[in-house]
């Protein structure tokens, strides 16, 4: 991947970006301010900036006066960097950054990866699922007539040390033929046991050589998106990626719908066959994508939510949202993809991660062996956010879980202009802290048409990094900025005025999005210490936080710690570990270590139920705040405040602190 | 079973036979005999005895003059024993017996039986395959909100020491309402590994204590006939049985059309789908007749010989029937019943007898293991006889085996009148020395339509005793009994008279059937012997023989011997296992045990193929006499002929001595 550096002026901040990146992005990410509100599609014409030296493509507007254009001017939500460039912000597009005293640390942070072959190898953690093997068997004679299958087993023991062999019916049903199609020369496949004791079962054999084309399928199951990989099982390489929405959603948006929808008459089997029926879409999409048969399938590995899981497995979930919130089952054998539905070979098996309760799933558990933390030293804390946020701790020693329910305002619930993460959905923001102007930006660089979970983050962190709300989430009333108003006798600040955005009205944000929001970070919030003061610990213990989901991975770490919504820690010990649940099933498709691993992990990981948790509630209260009642939890915060207090600039603190 | 005695004068034998039998089989059994020659159909008449102590119920007949009747005669066939009673047999129908110094012992020697659960347990056989369990769980509540099947797990763990369950996918499916059905008080089914390292499997979980009905099917595919039974697991009684023709017959009568069928366009599938439909006519039956719910049935257990074993299977038998004969393969795995299209619950599992090869199938391996022979020091000759002949020899050390092509003459195959065993087939006969009156049974009692195999073997036998044909199985030329002819240029003898039979044609036995006959039985005794030779031994060495198969238990040992089908060793030394294929599978219904073993059995099993073993054909030339050209092999029948030689009543020997 080329890298440029982009040089911004007067601030002189430097930001490297990929090849082809916007420079609205790159200001973004370099923690510079233009002004922008048609969330970067071209419209409000705000964000000129004058290239100094180097190339930019594109930027060229109607929105820019024709000398502007001729002495440098482009729009940056337009212009894309495609080589080492110094830009100039305007003054009318300045920002007054230096009194915010920002955490200088970009956005993106370390991601943790799946480890590759090499890796797996050198830390002993390579033990493949299923192998293909050549074998040349002598064909039979009067003298030698063994049967087809002995044959085939007695040189895999002869010729490749091959012991304690079992046989599936469908290899004896095409043996006869196989064998006989290329002169007995043939590629079996053979699925490893997890459990040493176990056998190795042959569960395929085709004619010819085949042993270099043995693919897996990793499948993150999840309730909005399902995702699917195409992994090499001969070099470990992911050769096609590809997500759809998950089919079931038109039966219901979240978990408990789909629940409730499953309870009816044929509403089982009518989920079952949806996710299926995506999980058959991306089968297909990738398979053509990488050019390779879906008969060199070997296997298919999968995780998801509880729900989601039961869901795949056609297992009623009905008991999942009833008290005491029982799953049928957390563990699962590993059940013949063909007889789920999938479009797979009759030999291939389904493998399912384990749950661990109706609320932390195998997408966790998954998550939780992806990043590796069951096998490290370091005391860790993970978190998957989304309506649910589901919370692990522990090392390779021991291992604790929680999840708590945060409610819907992650995915634009109960925010006036909540929106999912979809095209021009407000992702990102920065507010002038002198003018309250905005710089948006949006999914796809459309017109705004609401905020995105992510974008409330920022927003919100951002609006009480400058003042603009208080400790309590509320706005100051002495504000004479027209972007702060009372509109139907509720506060509000306007973030894109209608004729800039997709919908034709204000997009504005109001006290009582600020307070179910802040009602869902406290959730989260005081899920994560309720479960540390569980297990006899504090955030100072703490090496490090892993944010997984898809969510977790667009979260603006800085921000998240301001509002407190993160324990707040170096930003250098935070990792995102991007879709951890997909990683989880890549990695059990490539390893049977992780196979093993995975039943000893879920049977030692420790679920609190944190409703039942008397402590829960007074940390809940305690988080209702911004960041915190208590600031000593945010130092870094806390430093910054009492600057901006001695500088005279902040909003009156609530009686909160 | 009620059983009275029969005592015939002026004989002075006795008999004892069950409460109902005819007096006719009576009088076979007893060795006496009664002119008859309508198969026992009451049409005759000739079979005229009188009753002079003890009372008979049936017998009279309008073939009887009135007077005849109130002195007590009655007709033989159509009288039955209710009571100790003393026949005389008039002169008519009297025999002269006394010239021919048989062997005494009745036909019906020693039977094998399975074992019970006590003797099963005494062996320390007894390793249940499948049990069921009562268990009152706790209800989950907010302090104990266990998944259900963690909680089900859990309690059979500690409650009942249980450890290592594994739990099937369909079980998880139903578990949740299962569970609630009842308040929590279900029934378990385990499966139980059949190795040592294995998991039990949780396969099932009822509402409420089912626990007391827990069945299993046991069933012998035979080519012709397919029978199935109705175990009780509990118990380990048979609680119904029931035989079908195998629905395949109408594909072809013998394992090569029908393995011709099986290769064309779409045969596969039908010849498999008419065996299922075979076994399901067989379950529907047996759980009617016994009055449970096929919802109790948790295994069914199955052998036949390798071509019926994989057209139950699904697996094309196409090179089988090429050489040189190989099998698709010889163990099969379990496979789920209802996959298989049986009318099972999906938790049932069906297991099949491995082979040992193409023409020693899962039925000839389950009647070893149904006899015991496997685990006994006793040195044992076992033997199916059919069109195939299979014949395994050992003890529990080692065991060899081998299959020989008798030919379809024990099955009616080229002989003029023979036919299957079934109505209307003589099936016992017994011949008057001096007037060659034959005395006929048929199955049924029917008039006679024909000459099933066993009748063939007592029929060849009796007149090879009696001098009616030579050790050539040739006609004394200068006989001038009517019953004896030369017909269309073949000499043949009439069995019976074209208005007393079903067809209204003389039925007849000539000398090309007797050729025929002659050859199939010196195929199988030189298979004996060549399997003999090849390990070292000879018939000397011998410490028992057993019959097996449905054929087997018909067979007239004394005739069978007298005319060297098989070895002549001591009576007593000769048991019959009947259909050892359904005990086989019987036994492995009963305990896992006998799964384990049967691996084992097989993989040691020395199996040779007599085609290729250059003394057989040696032995078979030798065998094609009456009963063989070494006469010292069969003492006995030298020792009467030597007897009857000095009588002057033996027809010339041919030059085969």
């Amino acid at each position: 991947m080329t890298e440029y550096k982009v040089t911004f002026l007067p601030h002189n901040k430097e930001v490297k970006v990929a090849d082809g990146e916007t420079l609205i992005r790159a200001a973004m990410a370099a923690g510079v301010h233009i002004n922008a509100s048609c969330g970067g599609e071209g419209a409000c014409g705000k964000c000129r900036v004058l290239t100094e030296s180097g190339e930019l493509s594109g930027g060229i507007s109607k929105r820019l006066r024709d000398d502007d254009v001729k002495k440098g001017y482009r729009l940056a939500c337009q212009a894309t960097v495609t080589s080492d460039v110094t830009i100039r912000v305007p003054v009318e597009s300045e920002v007054d950054a230096g009194v915010l005293n920002k955490i200088s640390t970009p956005r993106q942070t370390a991601r943790i990866t799946t480890p590759n072959f090499d890796e797996l190898k050198e830390q002993g953690l390579f033990i493949p699922p299923l192998e293909k093997i050549y074998l040349e068997l002598p064909p039979p004679n009067p003298q030698d007539h063994l049967p087809d299958v002995t044959r085939l087993v007695s040189h895999l023991t002869m010729a490749n040390n091959e012991h304690r062999l079992g046989v599936d019916l469908a290899v004896i049903r095409k043996i006869p033929d196989v064998l006989r199609e290329n002169d007995f020369k043939v590629t079996a496949t053979l699925a490893r046991p997890v459990r040493k004791v176990g056998k190795t079962r042959i569960v395929n054999v085709e004619p010819g050589d085949t042993s270099g084309c043995n693919l897996a399928i990793a499948v993150d199951i999840g309730t909005t998106t399902v995702f699917g990989q195409l992994i090499d099982l001969v070099t470990g390489e992911v050769l096609a990626e590809h997500g759809e929405f998950n089919g079931q959603i038109s039966y219901g948006e979240d978990v408990i719908t789909r629940i409730v929808y499953a309870e009816k008459p044929g509403g089982l089997d009518k989920l079952h066959d949806q996710v299926i029926a995506t999980i058959n879409k991306i089968i297909g999409r990738i398979t053509r994508r990488a050019g390779v048969e879906p008969g060199c399938i070997s296997s298919i590995t999968l995780s998801g939510n509880t729900t989601m899981t039961q869901l795949f497995l056609k297992v009623n979930p009905r008991y999942i949202r009833r008290a005491p919130y029982v799953p049928a089952a957390t563990l699962y054998p590993p059940v013949k993809a063909s007889e789920l539905g999938l479009d797979l070979e009759e030999h291939v098996s389904a493998l399912v991660y384990p749950a661990v309760s109706s609320y932390v799933g195998g997408d966790i558990v998954a998550g939780v062996m992806g990043c590796g933390m069951y096998r490290d030293e370091a005391l860790t804390l993970f978190m998957d956010i989304g309506t649910n946020a589901e919370i692990v701790i522990g090392n390779k020693d021991w291992m604790a879980c929680a999840a708590c329910s945060a409610g819907p305002a992650f995915e634009g619930g109960g925010i006036e202009f909540g929106m999912r993460a979809a095209k021009g959905a407000i992702e990102d923001i920065s507010i002038d802290p002198v003018t309250f102007e905005p710089m948006l930006l949006t999914i796809g660089n459309k017109r705004p048409k609401g905020i995105c979970g992510s974008g409330l983050i920022i927003m919100i962190g951002e609006m009480f990094e400058i003042g603009l709300i208080n400790n309590l989430g509320k706005f100051d009333r002495d504000n004479d900025n027209p972007r702060v108003r009372k509109s139907n006798g509720v506060w509000e600040y306007v973030l894109a005025w209608a004729d800039q955005t997709q919908i034709d009205r204000d997009i504005s944000l109001n006290e009582i999005d600020i307070e179910n929001f802040i009602r869902a970070k406290g959730a989260i919030y005081s899920g994560c210490m309720t479960l540390l003061e569980e297990v006899g610990m504090g955030i100072q213990d703490l090496d490090r936080i892993i944010l997984a989901g898809g969510f977790g991975s667009y979260v603006d770490l800085e921000k998240a710690m301001t509002i407190g919504l993160l324990p707040e820690i170096e930003p250098d010990r935070v990792t995102f570990i991007g879709n951890g649940s997909l990683s989880g099933a890549r990695m059990s498709a490539l390893t049977n270590r992780i196979r093993r691993d995975v039943v000893k992990l879920t049977r030692n990981m420790t679920s609190f139920e944190l409703s039942e948790t008397p402590s829960y509630m007074d940390n809940y209260i305690a988080a209702l705040f911004l960041p915190h009642t208590d600031m000593n939890l945010f130092p870094s915060v806390k430093a910054r405040f009492e600057k901006r207090k001695a500088a005279g600039r902040l909003t009156k603190p609530s009686s909160g602190e």
